[in-house]
């Protein structure tokens, strides 16, 4: 069985934790990066876990934090699902080319916290997202497949990809859209996979609901380029290290739904900004699916079976000072 | 007067120096990354300038390497100077947003170091561009002036950001054709400027070579978003820290050449992968300025009265096996 690992705030400091039922227990490891916890903590945890000597406290009455910390390399995939392919007025069909993109660490942000809308934001949508958390160094081509896969992915974390459509779309680039300050929610727990259960990987349920209304709904197994494919394929470009995560996409069911002609108006690199601006505003009048002061969102991933399980995330927006 | 820091190969280890006409002084610091080095270094530079104890060698027998180090984020400006938006098929004008995207910190190679075109990329263009070192950490909105640049800004860096136009602009997202390993020379040296040098920064002249024919030639008083304004707007999203660097954008004379309608259609959001890249290969037919194989590239940025010098940065351009 896998390891629910926490990062958590503790009386004067930081600390690490692995689950055992409704219970922390406290690993003694201090490292301030989820790189440097994963050098040894994980083996600490097993320990932990088979002979709990140590402190432990009640999980409601800890203050969690994001398992996933600065520094790391937040690697995003985009339009990996058909169904937020369609919505997004793109073909349905697996596209020639694995869409890659970025997003600033200093996004990332815990579970049970706020997320803030930036001041002029109008547009703002969530993407639930399946993460790899890297567990080892990649500074060359590998071949990575579903055998090694335990290799270079240590486990897997809740993220919600949480983006301004109205400066993501319009200024082309999507690294601001996607950046701002608590935009990267991540976790509550990461999950440390054992080595049998990588195969669940490709059959994770993922679901998202707004103030309790389910608005995303998919299978990892409908992930257009799959994780072993797309670490393999980008291990010839880029580096990745440990505690680095590679979002894998969001299905159907955000908020923003685009008409083919209107992405294009909106997104059209020689046309000035406020025009964009204007279109997609536009083409967005009486949707009210985006997410406004107050709203709630939860996201889940768990196999059908929940013998893996990442957690419920929760978050509220609120709007900036 | 500033100081010319560099990095470079020691017998057995990599080592920090700081130069002194052709010399390399050396300093007593072990820091594995440049925002590291930065704590104490700086002094430790003045120090040993002021004072050479030390050990030193001739600058033409070190292997210089890049003064900025992994983990080190990349943020760039996009389209912000007239020349190179004009020869991109946009405005010249300054547009209504500061185009801003990333760079992996895997693609950082030295001056006098290869740079490596990957397979099947047929379109190779280089970047002259200024880049700014961080030197504190930024968390939070903060208002960057002229007066205070010195309080975030470190030193300049000489950046090549060195781009597959057939990917990165077909794809749309500019992440990965900007990021294979050795697409970000940098350096030589990281030059720290002294307080009342800081004006200066508005004023410095960027020149870059191909096999000695001078492609691009411009003055940093040409950016369109300044150093100030570009950190003061980006406090207010994400986070940055010493030894991250923004890199300012490229002036006009990129092999890159394209009318409006070419670029609108080599990215197009909703056009097929390969449509585009037919597209942009045949709007570029006949341009011979891309890099091929063999060529060397120089890169130099001083100010006028060249009390000011990053130096000159050259590199060879090789083909992946």
């Amino acid at each position: 069985m896998g390891m629910q690992i926490v990062r958590y705030k503790g009386n004067s400091d930081i600390r690490w934790g692995v689950l055992s039922g409704d219970r922390v227990i406290h690993i003694d490891n201090d490292a301030s990066t989820l790189g440097g916890f994963l050098k040894e903590g994980l083996d600490q945890a097993r320990a932990a876990l088979e002979d709990v000597q140590g402190e432990t406290s009640p999980l409601n009455e800890v203050e969690l934090l994001s398992p996933v910390t600065k520094p790391s390399t937040l690697t995003c995939q985009g339009a990996n699902y058909s169904s937020h392919r369609e919505e997004s007025g793109m073909t349905a069909a697996r596209p020639e080319f694995n869409l890659i993109f970025g997003k600033a660490d200093s996004a990332l942000c815990s579970h049970d916290s706020d997320v803030i809308r930036p001041e002029g934001v109008n547009f703002l949508d969530y993407e639930i997202e399946l993460g790899l958390v890297i567990g080892s160094e990649i500074n060359s081509p590998v071949d990575v497949t579903n055998e090694n896969l335990h290799q270079y992915v240590a486990g897997l974390v809740i993220m919600n990809d949480i983006s301004a459509r109205d400066v993501q779309l319009p200024e082309g680039q999507w690294l601001r859209g996607k950046s701002y300050r608590t935009f990267a929610p991540a976790g509550p727990y990461l999950y440390i996979l054992d080595e049998d259960e990588y195969p669940k990987i490709h059959d994770l349920e993922l679901n998202l609901w707004v103030n309790d209304e389910l608005r995303q709904s998919a299978n990892t197994t409908q992930l257009l380029f799959k994780p072993e494919e797309t670490l393999t394929e980008l291990s010839g470009v880029m580096d990745f290290s440990p505690g680095d995560v590679l979002l894998t996409g969001t299905p159907g069911g955000v908020a923003m739904n685009l008409m083919k002609e209107d992405m294009e108006a909106a997104t059209k690199i020689t046309a000035p900004l406020s025009e964009k601006v204007k279109v997609f505003a536009e083409s967005q009048s009486g949707n009210d699916k985006y997410l406004k002061d107050g709203d709630i969102i939860r996201a889940a991933i768990k196999s059908p079976d929940t013998s893996i399980d990442l957690g419920e995330q929760k978050n509220k927006i609120i709007s900036a000072k």
